[in-house]
């Protein structure tokens, strides 16, 4: 085991280097940017290159499914997401791109809904034509995933413990069924049988988005003959079990909670905050942390208000509540408890009785693993634990680190220094 | 900046090595073991080799200040705190080396209180009759910290707001003054002035402890000619500023804290619980809970109870659990909240208008850093660009990694290792 952690430290500045603080403050500029766009609109988290342009005008689309089973075995009466699409469809269906999305994320991976949206999908730097994913070439579609967190976003569409339940015409709150990363999987499959798919050309996701894509090619392997697992891993390991269940605790703290009875009365507001405080933490690095309390709020330890009283905290706390607080607004605290738990349960190509390699085995796609070095929620052992298995197995898979210092959201935000490669991946 | 995290996961074990595992398997025996000390004892996080031997005996002291004043300005009718003393104090009384506790400990550093304690003095490999730190020669003393978070522990004496308020006759709760490092290190200096003490021989101390240990040094430089901080730091940046607020959000959620007023009522138990939950994983890597889920409890993400229920949570979750609601027994969730907030106010050698660069520069002391390559809670490069400044300030400083895969508990439990490198700074 090898670790070596750096970080900038707003602490040792008294002695920086003009030049690189310049570089550096326009890294802060973008990274600020993209965190504005994450207040304003939860469903995104652009980076600065694609809040400016985006070629793609777009809509969220319907789908309805039946008597839906779950991976864990109970009926789900009525479900119902949103997807989108970009580019054709060709004539033998033969260029699908699945888009897999990650936990605080939906199906608006791309483009905007009408030319005056400020902010776009949140991988627009690498689909629209004549990007990585180039939509002059492939048909790429996304779906949002079952219990989304953004369930009151007025553009999303998703059935969880907020849905009314047509058999007690009352919300389920935690009588809705444990959720999978196979549900997912699943309902995005049923959408893409309804457009007489058959087979993907690829499946691609950041995160959350990532556990799909590779579960995709070891449940579904005869639809995968490409997956590329950007911020990834192959299965939950204890370790980041124990970190998932850092962000239910606060929602479940929350007196207003009620074991999930709070429809129709006060919502856990305050525990839904303190989760999506802990989940941007988790999703960034101490370098991009510390320039925003050197750079934008003269953060000190030593300030006074919380010198003073115990009442009050730190500018550097009240900047991320206050974002957490702005994102909540579309969010539902119980969505976000079955997330954690299908992140939790994930174990690519689970099938009973057997291990992970063994699940991996079934793979035909060849993949490409796309860790970021600084990422300290999805930590890089995880892909690369995953590369490994699939190498034993004589498979073919590629691996690359993502540099930067944004950790985990290198993958969304960061993904267009990584445009090439996806590129060149896609064309063999 | 560079990072690079390597961790065991237990999902590629399928394929692993006979002979790695079973030094794995060591390595995991004596932390879990260390693990059990902590759970039986609070004030414990001591080594296997600690947990065997140690040929001191030690009785806690009491020591009581009339109006103390906080570094906030503000006053403490009536303070007192335990302490402890390894060897004996010489006729010039030259050879004091103070040791400084870390956030969950007290100043229980070594030995035994008798001969049957099953654990000893966190430090006890390294403090102790021809041991790094020789108490054959020197004079080792610690002191509990004011506000110190086992006050229920009957080996414990401190002040804060769990304690009665003399002019009221109730709890202080919130109505306790904000504490500061420096007040930790004021009340110490108290204790060591009321033996006759004048200046150390030096100062040690690991975590919060080193934060004490270098705010001596620059507060006090007059009294400090050696330093070694262990997994330190010169001051709290704004991303470990949040993540200690992370610690203190439990509590403040849980409906029984009720802003602190607790006190013969329900305690905020379960928030209480939450947040050591936090602290553990925060003070550990990926690679000891992965050995505890595959070794211990067979873990796995497909694990059926919570497959089948969102009440149920994964054996991993449930054993962190069970041993932080052990921990809770002694402890105080209001003493919690006031620890966090000393240690985001850490700077070290705070004065008015002063930077941290120009606070250090009254230090005088050589000093030694030893920060935890795989610490994820106070992260080496916060070491680092300590030892930096002093560099920039001409200061005589080193710095050395200690290496392991305990992340920041490397630098409590793993210490032996590095036991000749303090021997060797102290005899110069």
């Amino acid at each position: 085991m090898t670790i070596i952690i750096r970080a900038s430290n707003q602490l040792t500045r008294t002695s920086g280097n003009a030049n690189f603080w310049h570089s550096q403050c326009l890294v802060l500029f973008s990274v600020v940017l993209m965190m504005l766009c994450l207040i304003a609109n939860s469903e995104a988290i652009a980076s600065d290159k694609s809040t400016a342009q985006s070629s793609l005008l777009v809509k969220k689309q319907r789908f309805d499914i039946q008597n839906f089973q779950t991976f864990g075995g109970e009926n789900i009466e009525q479900v119902s997401v949103g997807w989108e699409s970009y580019g054709k469809l060709n004539k033998d269906k033969s260029n699908v791109i699945l888009i897999t999305h990650y936990f605080t994320g939906n199906s608006h991976a791309a483009g905007k809904y009408q030319e005056s949206d400020t902010t776009t999908g949140y991988w627009d730097s690498i689909i629209g034509p004549n990007k990585a994913i180039d939509t002059n070439t492939y048909f790429v579609i996304s779906v949002d995933s079952l219990a989304n967190l953004s369930v009151h976003d007025p553009n999303v569409i998703t059935t969880g413990p907020a849905s009314i339940n047509p058999r007690t015409n009352k919300p389920y709150g935690l009588s809705f069924p444990v959720l999978t990363i196979r549900d997912f999987v699943n309902v995005q499959k049923a959408v893409l049988e309804s457009l007489g798919i058959a087979s993907l050309y690829a499946v691609i996701g950041p995160s959350m988005g990532s556990m799909q894509a590779i579960d995709w090619a070891a449940a579904y392997p005869e639809w995968v003959p490409r997956m590329i697992s950007v911020i990834g891993s192959a299965g939950t390991d204890a370790w980041t079990n124990t970190k998932l269940e850092q962000w239910a605790i606060p929602i479940k703290l929350d007196k207003h909670w009620q074991q999930g009875n709070y429809y129709g009365k006060t919502p856990p507001t305050d525990g839904l905050v303190a989760s999506l405080m802990f989940i941007t933490q988790a999703a960034l690095h101490p370098e991009f942390f510390n320039q925003v309390g050197e750079n934008s709020l003269s953060y000190s330890p030593m300030e006074a208000k919380p010198l003073h009283s115990i009442h009050q905290t730190h500018s550097i706390v009240n900047w991320l509540k206050e974002r957490a607080a702005a994102r909540a607004k579309t969010m539902d605290a119980n969505h976000l408890l079955y997330l954690v738990r299908a992140n939790q349960l994930f174990s690519a190509g689970q099938q009973e009785g057997k291990n992970l390699k063994q699940n991996l085995a079934s793979i035909r796609a060849k993949t490409l693993f796309l860790p970021a070095s600084s990422d300290l929620l999805l930590m890089p052992y995880l892909a690369e634990d995953a590369h490994q298995l699939l190498k034993e197995l004589n498979k073919d898979t590629q691996l690359t680190h993502l540099e930067g210092n944004l950790g985990h959201l290198e993958g969304v935000s960061g993904i267009a220094k990584h445009a090439s490669h996806i590129r060149v991946f896609l064309s063999n």
